[in-house]
């Protein structure tokens, strides 16, 4: 019978993983070969429906593995998730549900540790990203609104409404075709230049460090632990060397005492 | 009544700050609602007069617990310049100010403590760049008077006058669609290639420089603290270590100068 | 006559070097030539079919002077792939071989060392760079089947099937026209604007950390390096001014041992 | 009379400097004005021509302050290089010379301690950077005979030559616009995309690794600099305590000697 303490060595063991692996890498193959009208067909699908059998199974099992742990760890609710998708019936509205499935390559990340730490590491630059983010946040906002009030009626296509504005100034923040969206507003206002020149500089300024952050985060660390690992090994060596000497001066304080008895002693 | 001291305490409160805080908040609402024609109404207009009318009585209780001081604070001057601005008839030549009133939400950052650290921070790797900014300026500026006079009847809405083209060499700067206005000057004179590449060269050279120099300033910071800190943890260490050491040698010294009045007294 | 050993010091000379490093540049300066249709002629042949010749006997001598070693260098097996290429008849389908002769001159490369170390050292980034290269690999297929399901029929220049879509992605990576995409699916389907920013916020997270893992490879080996000396240095010094003190302390020691026998014997 | 030493000494005053400074600064507003044909008269003529008459001076003194060791100084041949352009007569097919007076105004660099010491720290990055822009220059030569050989019949605009390649090659090096460039060969040849994706991969990479040798050049120096600081100043303390110890030691034998001259003596 399946307890509980085999179903948790069984999730755990190598080659299950590696099964489950080799399952997802499968499925990326046949969801890309799907995306073609020419070669998607019956057995295409019947291999899908096969690979979300597969990870049905896989979390049934680590779901009594686990009891109700499982949904502590984010990893394991992110997996329940992105292969319940696959469960609900993609049907009229919710037909977009379908291409959604490929989101469950995403696994890969839950299950390969390399990947895994990767994804880790990169969250946890996020904090220390949270205030510079917060202020780019704010001033794009305020720019918005900004750049509907002045050049909304001269260029709705770019400034129309507040929604509008906003991916502008994402795209403009970006660097990619700001000339045309400034030339566009600068034939009727010139004076518009000035706007797009600050803009563009305190938003590379702020994204500048936002990256900053996540170089110091990736960073320093690394640089940080060689270093504090070689003072301490430094100071270990020194400490050491110390207590050579503090335990040879004690020795000599010792046979002075010793001495001093002696002399005395007569 | 309310007395000085009162108004201090009041003021610093954290209370007192959640509240301003709440007020931006709904402000920034609904001066982002007020941008779409559809649903700007009396109602927020009423709401952008209640935000002020908030604004107004905390900078007074502000300026009444501060006094004279209030001005020496820049944040407090920022503060009581961008509610200012909306109290100015915005009517005639001065519409403009009316769009200006978004500035407002920009106090976001000088109310939460931890965006006015970053933008301190930001603020701080300024005078850092100060040198690298007034080469670059000197070499946008010389490349700006040689392509009036050399690519001006050529290319006269890139380079027709020196505001026209040093706006397309700060374009160009940026990397935006360089390679149109290079191509289309080249067409005339093949020969324009160099100056584009030499000028993307500098000036990206120059930008990576100032780009170091925030960096520097960010991160040599971080980087250089957490081992100064170590060095001086081991550094301590060590000292208290020699102090061991120092204290038992003379213990020892003591002893035998106490030996040698024994011996000698004899 | 030639033997192995004497081919070895030829080959190893640096007049033998020289030799082949002048060839290779008036071999680029001819292939440079020949890309002009008014300049090809036969004199440029000869001069390639010379350099290839000089090529073939350098090469024969190095396999004769390392005997079966040569094929376990990666650089002389590259060598050999390169001038080998041009020994294949280049006619019918294989007349693009003709033009990749050009690869000839990456032996640049591994004829002059610090060409070669520089390589080495992007080579020695590559590891630290897998997981996440693997991860972008990963979120670009993902995103790519997505937007091939999602805009596939809205946007067929761009997403029409699975590599004219990833293309596409890689091209919205770079952050060059990502703009003139998303608004082409835009026009359609407005909320295609999430896709783009979180795709692109997400593929440049995930670059930049690519760019972490090279910086963090190529600096902070020299920063530590540098550090670690100086702290090896202080160390040094440190242990020398131990050794020192310790000396002293044993010597008096022997001192007090030599006294207390004096005291003891009398 | 004007001696040698009070004219080394006017030279070096800091008043001269300030004179010259100004000038400087006064040229450059009147050079920038006479790129606007409504404002360029005879006023500025003269104000140019006075500015030219003070460098010359200035010149002449420093020459004559210095003697033949001027020519020693690259600052100096780079002040004479820029000042003797404008006094070679500008006419006929010399008329460009009268646009280069512009790069008289890069003086400020030369006479401005700050912008000396940044380009000093710019060209002091150079060296370093020689081997990687040595690869990416080879890596861009043979992608350029490569291209213009591959695609010069297709887009005869971006590769009929090997000059019009290696144009559009640095184009697409600094990504801008390359989508257009590849999109339009892969029209004819959809296997071009290879060429642009690893030709992108490679050069951004080569591109990264100069940056990082800008910046360790840059940085390192600063955050070493301030370690190595930290590291003398605690090794400095450790020798100190080190010595007072050993002179404890020290006095301690010279006590004990006395004493076992004490207790033989007896």
């Amino acid at each position: 019978m399946l307890t509980r303490e085999r179903a948790r060595a069984l999730v755990d063991s190598a080659s299950f993983q590696r099964v489950v692996v080799t399952v997802i890498l499968v499925n990326a193959v046949t969801l890309g070969l799907e995306t073609s009208d020419r070669l998607s067909g019956t057995w295409l699908h019947v291999a899908d429906r096969l690979a979300l059998a597969v990870f049905v199974v896989e979390l049934a099992l680590r779901l009594y593995a686990a009891g109700w742990r499982f949904f502590r760890d984010p990893w394991s609710v992110f997996d329940a998730l992105v292969v319940g998708v696959a469960l609900v019936p993609a049907t009229g509205s919710l037909s977009v549900l379908r291409t959604l499935r490929v989101l469950r390559l995403l696994r890969l990340v839950s299950v390969v540790p390399s990947l895994r730490r990767v994804v880790a590491g990169l969250l946890a630059a996020v904090p220390g990203m949270a205030s510079v983010a917060g202020l780019l946040t704010l001033v794009i906002f305020v720019a918005g609104v900004l750049a509907t009030g002045l050049f909304g009626p001269i260029a709705p296509g770019y400034f129309g409404d507040l929604d509008t504005t906003l991916f502008t100034l994402f795209q403009v923040m970006t660097g990619e075709g700001w000339p045309d969206v400034a030339r566009s507003v600068m034939a009727v206002q010139p004076a518009a230049w000035i706007f797009f020149v600050v803009y563009i500089l305190v938003s590379s300024f702020a994204v500048l460090n936002l990256f900053i952050a996540v170089v110091v985060s990736g960073m320093a660390d690394q640089v940080t632990d060689d270093l504090v690992e070689t003072g301490q090994r430094n100071a270990d060596a020194q400490a050491s060397s110390d207590a050579t000497i503090l335990a040879e001066v004690r020795a000599l304080r010792e046979e002075v005492a010793s001495l001093r008895r002696v002399t005395r002693g007569r």
